[in-house]
């Protein structure tokens, strides 16, 4: 069995954003030289997500619209985890909905993809530097 | 370490619906001769879901309701997407609460399951022919 | 490659609560010897979840109040669900905004995890024996 591990770094300037890491995460497949396997891709941050959707820019307006909807960021006293000094109670449910993680198929050394799967990171607290775990294993 | 790749298709007549595919995932485990490892059944398409729940067909209505409520099908206005002479901007929404992916552990050549589980192909978005991903390793 | 299988069972005494696993999936990976891997844990019941946050009571109350207005438990007869003698239809709900399971890296004979990642059991319908499955393959 084969394994690769690498790490992605962000420091986004929104506090809300969406950004394709698809081909981040097939450079570190080619680097990993797996051609059958898993491939994990998951937020090391807890008001972050990484998940699958379409590269659209509308789409993307809508899911914030939507989050701000299920998941208003003010008042921040609604939350009782801003009593502890943050600002960001928000962010840990709207990650909730969006997903810390995703599985992708390794098939013939590719992500083994639908016509319109791109990978994403979500940054629902940005404005720091955060980190995308990319774990492979196979062979 | 062995592997194995195996797509479902499906072409749903009806817009939103959920389909029982726990005896094509076993199928298809049954055919990798894999007994210990991991099963990743993830849907291809961006507006559909796979995940685990009861077969029971008050939940799946409740399901539906519960989904239209949170991401209303219309009116198709309220979605930028939508713009783009797309339709289905709710589906989008949608396959992020029920999820894309699940993944499944293998244990004596069986998918190891708690009592009720069973996997349903989720689709938000049907009258076209869209396909699940079954890709298990382990040996 | 390596495989193992543990299962952790929980009775809680309230219907809804959160429950840090850390520490014993930690100790299922010590058990397993894999020291770089992929290590799945999941709910084997339908009605919890099994998620990565933060370890903070003021966002464990947030989580409940807003899966609570997501979700309601009551009144028990708008579920289509409940008419089969249950009352859990909510649970249902609440549990696929939540996940079923996650996929941790294992690097170094560690979960490799963020800076405040810990794993939650999240029960929706306690007062009854139920299980989490962990499940670790690798090297």
């Amino acid at each position: 069995m084969k394994y690769y591990k690498k790490e992605l770094w962000f420091n986004i300037s929104e506090r809300v954003a969406f950004i394709n890491i698809t081909n981040q995460v097939e450079e570190a497949l080619q680097e990993s030289g797996i051609k059958e396997g898993l491939c994990l891709i998951n937020a090391m941050h807890i008001t972050a997500s990484v998940f699958i959707n379409d590269d659209e820019r509308g789409l993307h307006e809508d899911y914030k619209k939507w989050l701000e909807e299920l998941a208003p960021h003010e008042p921040i006293s609604q939350y009782l985890h801003n009593r502890s000094g943050e600002d960001n109670g928000d962010a840990h449910l709207k990650r909730q909905v969006m997903g810390r993680e995703v599985v992708v198929a390794v098939t013939d050394g590719k992500l083994d993809f639908g016509p319109w799967e791109q990978i994403f990171y979500g940054e629902f607290d940005g404005r720091r530097r955060k980190r995308v775990l990319v774990k492979i294993i196979g062979e």
